[in-house]
């Protein structure tokens, strides 16, 4: 399937998602909506909505209230985003000024608890105490791996199972659980519920694997933000973990001087390092290794429109690194 | 009920909660304990677990995990401390370094996170969604009332109405929670469900205007942080909302300067402009309004330990500013 066909097929569905996004962040305080309006409207594929929606109706699940459903999972991502850029102190988001640069870390703090509040809200009303203790889990995952992240901020020596561990934990057990938790609202027996979740979860480290690999070889327009970011926020990613392991001494220990202190005419001389070892390359396989592994996650479901969906967003998604 | 005597009866409970603050904390991550044990084990009394102790039992719930269930109620409060100090750039919280001064605001507000998920988490293992319901919109009040008062911060102009919103949602709808959801988990009927839950919010009110008052008469040691470090944080509390409605033109001036301008020196100029136009003594029988309520919401039962329990702490707490 085409990008295009796609994004026409799932643009109701898209629409469906950004009306809800703003009806469900109705609040006592319009300042609340519009710097959440702010995080929310400003760009963003929805990819978690849409995953929880697919693996919904995949798993037979025709409820009406999906749409609502799935803002849950746009919520914590809107909030894990907000909480982030005080953390990395960014400037720049999808091409746009931050939250924190707009209105203040401080407002910015409490507008993601507020979002993170909204979800447990909105998670409630599924009526379905399992769907809480998945989110319970997910969200403490979530802060553990963002922890995680900070704490190795500048550490050169990550390995790439440290590495994993943080993609894991930060981004992927979020798709994991927006996929279950459509698996669970549809009743499914349970080993299409754990096929869909690992599902989620291979997608999830495909779509980090990928992103951190743009970080180094996008442009900053594409990106919506500098280039070699990651880097720039101490955040240390599988392609560069590659390097270090294979590079020669002298080059390894230039990576390292580049690393510590970056600027920007150095990006070129790091592309090069990358490619001299074959590291992006590297980097690309094992992405095309987790999306593999989500592709057999779906094999035992049988043909329809949504499994369909679930096939080209994994292989598109290799797409964008080549 | 003396204060000591209180405190001795209320020893063994004290202990098994401070025990499960320390056990329910367990992490993947060592340092999240490290941070989550210095905001939790630095004092504190305990107040909002105890609250849902004593409501519980008092509702007939005789469970043994009803200590592990009520560091949900601290775990949520820590977690609003610690995004609180990142937003007031609090140096010092209980007479010791805050967290944010120790570790920085990033991992502060990532175990914040953290500590609002493992209380998702705890709140779960209940297996009733109703207290998740009430978890929801608690927290949702809460972060708006942050919010709210951090709109608020520095404006001379806020009337007692906005004040007492404002301290309703940060501080008042957690300790009303902790006693709804004791009573939901005894099971009681409606009209003592409600009457507990009121009971907890007049509580909160009270507790949180004493609270601001001491804020003004207390001295710096009994208080673990400056004198009128409220007033420095730009929050402006009932005694000073009085005394600018009351205050003759040139009085209501000086106090405004030194609000925008607050100097250690002050703080004798500011008790006796506050006590010239008796707003100490007025924010002090607004408390006593609040305080006779809670007592009025615990009619409806019976006589029992934990009642008188309830009495004691409602009671004591208006000593504190007399």
């Amino acid at each position: 399937m085409e990008h295009k066909t796609l994004l026409k097929e799932l643009e109701k569905d898209i629409a469906a998602i950004n009306q809800a996004l703003v009806a469900n962040l109705h609040t006592h305080v319009p300042f609340i909506a519009q710097v959440g309006q702010h995080i929310l409207l400003s760009g963003g594929k929805r990819v978690r909505p849409l995953l929880f929606l697919l693996a919904a109706r995949l798993s037979g699940c025709r409820g009406n209230n999906l749409a609502d459903f799935s803002t849950i999972f746009e919520y914590l991502h809107a909030a894990t985003l907000l909480h982030d850029d005080v953390v990395d102190a960014a400037p720049v988001r999808r091409g746009a000024s931050t939250a924190n640069t707009i209105w203040g870390n401080q407002a910015v703090i409490l507008v993601g608890d507020f979002l993170l509040a909204k979800a447990l809200a909105l998670a409630v009303t599924t009526d379905k105490l399992r769907v809480l203790k998945i989110l319970a889990h997910t969200t403490t995952m979530m802060a553990e791996g963002e922890i995680l992240q900070l704490l190795h901020a500048g550490n050169l020596n990550l390995t790439e199972e440290q590495y994993f561990e943080v993609i894991t934990r930060k981004t992927a057990v979020l798709m994991s659980a927006a996929c279950q938790i459509g698996a669970v609202l549809g009743g499914v027996p349970e080993p299409l519920e754990e096929a869909l979740t690992k599902f989620g979860l291979n997608l999830g480290i495909t779509f980090q694997v990928v992103d951190d690999i743009l970080d180094f070889v996008g442009n900053e327009q594409q990106l919506g933000k500098p280039v070699i970011n990651d880097l720039r926020e101490g955040r240390v990613t599988l392609p560069l973990i590659h390097a270090f392991s294979q590079a020669a001494a002298d080059d390894r220990r230039r990576l390292q001087e580049m690393a510590t202190n970056l600027q920007p005419e150095m990006v070129g001389e790091i592309r090069r390092l990358l490619t001299k070892y074959g590291s992006l390359a590297y980097a690309r396989d094992r992405a095309r290794h987790y999306n593999l592994l989500a592709q057999e996650n779906l094999q035992s479901f049988p043909e329809s429109p949504e499994k369909r969906f679930f096939q080209a967003i994994t292989s598109e998604l290799l797409e964008r690194t080549s």
